[in-house]
Parts: C-alpha cells; sequence; structure tokens
C-alpha cells in the first residue's frame, strides 16, 4: 500500500504567521503525498467582531447561524485556505484548495436539532466521504488543502470542526493507502506533565493511554483528541501523531506516534 | 473536436440571488463539458464599507492595495464561490472552486507599475494558463469554477479581472477544445439601440461589427466586450455569445452569437 500523510493544523499554527510558515515549507519539502486539513483560528472571531457581529453562543458551544457560516465561508474557504494554497505552491507543492462542496469530497448532515440547534453545523460520516475522488487528484500530483466547511447536498455549506474532517477523511483513505494521520498544534506532544513542555510521552498504545490517565497525567483537553485518535486507528488509520509545528521536519517527525500496537 | 462551454456571469448576476440561480441550474442542465468564470459583484464593495476601508481609487480605477486583497480573496473565493460550488452540486453538476493558485492553473503577473501602480491586480498570459490541468478535471468529470484571482508563484494571490480569465482560458482551452465562450450580464445581448432591450443584434461578424461601430449603434461600453471577443476568436475560440440569463436555456442559447464566419 502506498503511504500518505493527512496533516491537521489549528488554530494557533494559523494565528502565527511565522509558524504556519513553517509548517508549509516542512509540509512542502515531504516526499510522501500528502492532504493538508486546516482550522480556523481567530481570524473569523476578529473579523465578526469588526462587524459587529455577537457569536450566538449556547451552552458554551458557538451556534453557526446564516450570518457566521458567511463569515467563516470567507475566511476558512477564501483568505486562510488560497493563501495557504499560494504559499504551498510557492514551495513547488501543487495545492488545490478544497471545501467538502468542491467534486463533493465530503457531503455531510446538518447536526440534528436535540437540546441545542446549533445552525448550519455539518456531521461527517466517513463512509460518505469521496476517497475515490481525493484520491484521483492525489495521483495527479495535486495536495488538497481542505478547509473546515462542508455540504449537505442540497446547496448548503456547513460548519465542519477541522479535527473530524481530518479523522474522517484519514479513515476514508485508509482503505486505499497506509495513512499516517498528524495533528500540528501548539505544544510538542502528549505530556505526562502539562506544565513542562518538555514531558512528551514519546509513544502510546492502548495500554499505555489506559495508564497515563489512570494515573491523571493526560489532561482532560487532550483526551478527546486522544479517544478520536484510537478510533481512527481501530477505524484504519496506520498511525496517528501529535506534534508541534517543530516536530514535522521530513524524515525527524517529533512529537507522540500513537499505534494499535509499537 | 469536443465541445467545452466557458459561461462568465459577472456583477449584476451575482448581485441577484434569484438571476445567479438560474444562471445556475441552466448552467447544471447542459449536456456539455463547462468551465464557469465568476465575477465579483457589490458584495466585497459592502463588506469593505462596512469595515470602513475606503477604496483606493486612483483615475478612476481601484488599486489592491493589501487590505482589499484581503477583502476580495475573503468575498470572491470564499462567499460567492464556494456558495456557486454547493448550489450547483445541488443541481449534481460536479463543480469544484478554484482560483488560479489552486493546482497552479492560472499563473499571472502583477502588473508592472508605470504611471498607475494597481497594487496586487495580476495580468494573464493565455500561453501560461495549465489547460493540461484543467482538461484532466473536466475529463474527470468535474466543472471548474474559478474565481477571479489568480498568483505570482511565490506566494502572492493576485486580483485579476473575470472578463479576461473568461477569454484567456477560452483561449488555452482552445488549443484541444471546440470553445464556445458565453458572457452572461444584464442585457439581453449587444444591443442596435442601447434604450431598447429587444433590440438585440443576433450575429455578429467583423464586417457587421464594423458596420455598427461606424453607425454608432454601438456604445463605449461594449466595445472592448466585443474587442477581447473578436481577440478570442483570432485565437482559437470558436464563438463568443452575449446573453442575459434568459438566453441560457439549453439548446436555446439567446443573445448575440459572434463569429470570425458565420
Amino acid at each position: 500500500m502506498e503511504s500518505l500523510i493527512i496533516l491537521k493544523t489549528g488554530g494557533n499554527v494559523i494565528d502565527h504567521p511565522s509558524a504556519l510558515d513553517a509548517v508549509l515549507r516542512d509540509f512542502a519539502a515531504w516526499q510522501t503525498p500528502g492532504i493538508l486539513v486546516h482550522g480556523g483560528g481567530k481570524i473569523a472571531d476578529r473579523l465578526m467582531e469588526k462587524l459587529g457581529i455577537v457569536p450566538e453562543m449556547v451552552e458554551g458551544r458557538r451556534i453557526t447561524d446564516r450570518e457566521t457560516l458567511d463569515i467563516v465561508t470567507m475566511v476558512y474557504a477564501g483568505l486562510i485556505n488560497k493563501n495557504i494554497v499560494a504559499t504551498l505552491q510557492s514551495h513547488s507543492c501543487n495545492a488545490i484548495g478544497l471545501t467538502g462542496a468542491d467534486a463533493n469530497v465530503i457531503p455531510a448532515r446538518k447536526r440534528p436539532v436535540k437540546e441545542i440547534d446549533y445552525g448550519f453545523a455539518g456531521d461527517v460520516d466517513p463512509a460518505c466521504i469521496s476517497g475515490d475522488m481525493l484520491g484521483n487528484l492525489v495521483k495527479a500530483g495535486l495536495v488538497p488543502v481542505l478547509a473546515p466547511l462542508t455540504h449537505d447536498g442540497a446547496g448548503m455549506l456547513l460548519n465542519t470542526n477541522a479535527d473530524t474532517i481530518a479523522s474522517a477523511v484519514a479513515v476514508a483513505m485508509a482503505k486505499t493507502y497506509r495513512v499516517q494521520l498528524i495533528f500540528c498544534f501548539g505544544k510538542n506532544g502528549v505530556l505526562r506533565d502539562p506544565a513542562d513542555d518538555n514531558s512528551v510521552i514519546s509513544f502510546l498504545d492502548e495500554a499505555l493511554y489506559r495508564q497515563y490517565r489512570n494515573e491523571g497525567a493526560i489532561t482532560a483537553g487532550m483526551i478527546p483528541k486522544l479517544d478520536n485518535a484510537f478510533a481512527a486507528l481501530h477505524s484504519g488509520v496506520d498511525e496517528v501523531r501529535i506534534c508541534s509545528p517543530d516536530g514535522l521536519k521530513a524524515g525527524h517527525l517529533g512529537g507522540t506516534r500513537i499505534r494499535l500496537k509499537s
């Protein structure tokens, strides 16, 4: 099976141009075919603030109303996505920026209204992702750059969590590729001691994960990320890695390597 | 040679959701492979106004400074492009939204500073357009939807006139397709009497164009469009058509048909 790297990079990288530039330079230098998934960062918040749009929050969670959807479409699919593509192109990486609507790569379902109406938020099912289309683009030498937006097939764009997209695309692509899924964010990896940036756990399998959790070493914010990582591994992804921009050098990947078996 | 339709739709269509919906429905219903090129409309102006950004104008022409470039990237490549893509997808048309940076389809050159510095404005050379890449996407059953942005290959996006992109892409694709280039805008076509919307000239070749110009029948605003049309025909495009959204019904194209020979 051919290898494919899916790199998710998020908020605190997107918000720091020099960090983002470094990530894109390293990503472009890899010889392995890749897909980049990016989050949104704080640019959308700042634009909403400038426009006097007050984010609608329910129980601490952002609701995507129509105004917010337009803002994130502009910022995620326009400003962030196209600048990433132009930067990758300058590093001779033939990037193609996509939302889930483009070439229908990620059809989604508007989140059903239960206790909370999340508005135009999309839930993704890996089984519905067009792995064939993404694979054809990759085979054509292109590097898909996915913005965190999907669509419902009936004309509506939907705001979708970038971590979720990265995991779902990784699972879909694992049918035909040996997939390595990398989450690149601010921390150096999964830390044994949240106060010590250098206490990176270099390897985790499920037994070790349980052990660290039981010891209280792994923080609450990391638990959903790791649960998602193990879910992806159980669905066919070969390896998940959590690292900082410093951990992305080709041939010298850093951070925490996560596998079902070492 | 296989046929390819390149449809340019612009400002006054983009600004009227019902007109845009009708254009997209008709475009999606065509059986011929197609490429859609869209302009920007007034949404970017309104957003700049809301943000208190004063457009920089020199001799009546908009200058694309860095702030303006970010706005048009958000509006053209994000809001407009992705909503068009999602709408086309809802009509079972497998649209893929692109700027010239995506897959490097339209490399451009920042306009050289002479009397006026236009800022981040891109000039396009049809010879540099990646007709092969666009052709591969079309052959894969995809319908490229081009936003009026290009890139310089060194990481900068560039604001580029949508009519220019449409003509240049038409010329580039004419090497391998029999290309029909359609400009869809507010008027019913080229008018014999600008005051009479029903005075559409149904056919123009160069002799007729000269004749109408000499009679003063064709208005100043239409002359650059027609000069561009004939330039495209001389560069291999098979037919140019200028029509309104009403003229786009499959099999019943209206407006003004323009060819070198009838």
